[in-house]
């Protein structure tokens, strides 16, 4: 039985360890980066999208020499009990049949992980498959997938917490391995669905504006996902009362949304440079940051996918996305892809010859 | 004295040596690897814009295996004369000062190739400024500076000429030295407003439009640049005559235009992937196009810049940019960061597994 609980029915106790230490990104340093940006020899600005990626990894690492990091990526994959509806093109056991295609690397993350030196974690909160002891995945299941949520809750009180736990706990781990900057992915049959309520809750959007196809599925197909979202919003939610994020979370979530959100708020708690994937990664992100408004100085938005709904998302965070490639594929991809922009932006900030010392002119006007 | 001539002035025999050789890209290939691409462990579709760069790289090789590449970036440097009419934010000088902060390792295109691997060759096909004998540069000057376009063409048929043929040799070389990748930058003050009058006279757009502010000149010499621009196609070009593309670039173009769009025929005829960079580059696109229209096949653009002419010339030649990151710096900077997303493409068409081969299911609908 619990002491402490908000209206939500999750422990403030908990809620509070979680967002405990969550400082503002340094606006001198900041300052300090915009500063050094102008004396470059470029025209002022030119380096564009560039120039907002280097101030901000700088006012996230402060003191730190954020030239090189060392990164990670971690993939989270959990199942949906909002399958039943028909909701994905895909059965729901390609969710496990994911999971070990990532441990025999033969996916698309584990392509771009190799290619640029990104350290591939793949964490089981969630997958309706026992694995048993299988080596290299992380296993931190908390239940074989959420329930139904067109039916009931998607988690309780304990699992929530739980699965932000499994997040947060690995956030702690990665900060004390040493690593700077962190990929967040996911993989789980249905989770657009999940991401699409979210989405709803959060900003208030339509369940039609905030609904895509997510692996593809068909128009008739599509439609039933619509009224799927629609459905499960109008049960858990009424306009007249404002839901706190982590019971948004527990209600319309994911096991895997949910450590995506630990991890984001044990990345920002260490200063980590957060980068984040498509859709269900940045629903996982506008919860953390209801929680913990800080949380967004450590975010940078890896691309924005086909998902209708993430590019809301992107709006209400207000990130703009370092990539615009059209993918949908999810399991981080389009956040390793983006860093080797990202670090490019700190390797331009760190090395490039000043007016004063390469002898250049600056502008007339 | 010539024995043959086109309308344009220019030897027939010079260019019918310079669009020689220049095939389309394989259909065949392309189709093979769309087939490939749908068999991979993804949804259908789902890496966007990476599918289609894998389907026209695998197009452009062929039978090559293209995972690695050999990759070089080209800065091509020169000086305009249309500088008198004060278009530009910076002075004349920046232009050899930058060739010097190159060939010292201080600009930012350093900073990018050294980071991605990527070979820096620094021409000077004309900048208004001696350098010697000085080493690390690629001394190909035909000129210094081109002519005033307001008063008289850019240049003569003999100068154009043998500007396209810097860049064309180049082409020649890179490939004997087998790079597979090339990325076309260049220097210029002065350049964006020889690219805004090409822009002009190949699409037809205003020169309102078709101008942009450069380096970052102020309302009132924005209004002068544009009103420069507008004199410049108003003296060359009547819209009753088409004139040739190769007059277009002698009259208005600059010699580092005319370099890149000889060195863009080079690598076509030799199969190579040419990745464009911003609005003066992608100005020699549209030129090099124009004399031989499947150069196209082989041309990616690397980004979109902050120069509105670059959007127009991207439509014109149908080209989706790799990146928008709102750069607007020149010197080959988004095409060599645009080269691990290209290579990111080729490793997942390359190393991801099938369905069949991972044993995962198929879609259901």
């Amino acid at each position: 039985m619990r002491n402490s609980s908000t209206d939500s029915g999750v422990s403030q106790t908990v809620i509070d360890e979680l967002i405990h230490g969550i400082k503002p990104a340094s606006d001198e340093w900041r300052q300090r980066a915009r500063q050094r940006l102008d004396t470059l020899t470029k025209p002022l600005g030119s380096l564009g999208g560039l120039e907002d990626i280097a101030a901000q990894v700088v006012a996230i690492r402060g003191a730190q020499f954020c030239e090189s990091f060392s990164k990670a990526v971690y993939v989270f994959a959990a199942d949906h009990g909002v399958t039943e509806e028909g909701v994905s093109a895909y059965p729901r056991e390609v969710t496990r049949q994911m999971v070990l295609n990532f441990l025999s690397e033969g996916a698309a993350i584990n392509v771009l992980a190799r290619k640029h030196g990104v350290a591939l974690h793949v964490v089981d909160v969630g997958v309706d498959w026992d694995f048993g002891a299988i080596p290299g995945l992380l296993h931190r299941k908390v239940r074989s997938s959420t329930r139904n949520m067109l039916r009931e809750a998607a988690m309780s009180e304990d699992e929530v917490e739980k699965a932000l736990s499994v997040g947060y706990q690995l956030g702690d781990e990665a900060a004390a391995a040493g690593h700077t900057m962190i990929a967040i992915g996911e993989m789980g049959i249905g989770n657009t669905t999940a991401a699409s309520a979210v989405t709803c809750a959060v900003t208030g959007a339509a369940a039609k504006l905030a609904t895509g196809k997510g692996t593809g599925v068909d128009p008739v197909a599509y439609a039933n996902k619509v009224r799927v979202v629609e459905a499960a919003v109008g049960k858990h939610f009424d306009s007249s009362t404002t839901v706190p994020p982590v019971e948004i979370l527990r209600r319309v979530g994911g096991l895997e949304i949910a450590a995506m959100a630990g991890l984001m708020l044990a990345g920002a708690s260490h200063s980590l440079v957060v980068v984040l994937d498509g859709f269900i990664s940045t629903a996982a992100a506008a919860l953390a940051v209801g929680m913990a408004p800080n949380t967004r100085d450590y975010l940078i938005a890896g691309h924005c996918s086909e998902e209708p709904g993430h590019r809301i998302l992107l709006d209400h965070l207000r990130l703009m996305p370092v990539l615009s490639l059209g993918m949908r594929l999810g399991e981080g991809t389009g956040a390793v892809l983006a860093m080797p922009v990202i670090e490019s932006a700190l390797a331009l900030y760190h090395q490039m010859a000043t007016f004063s010392s390469a002898g250049v002119s600056g502008a007339t006007s």
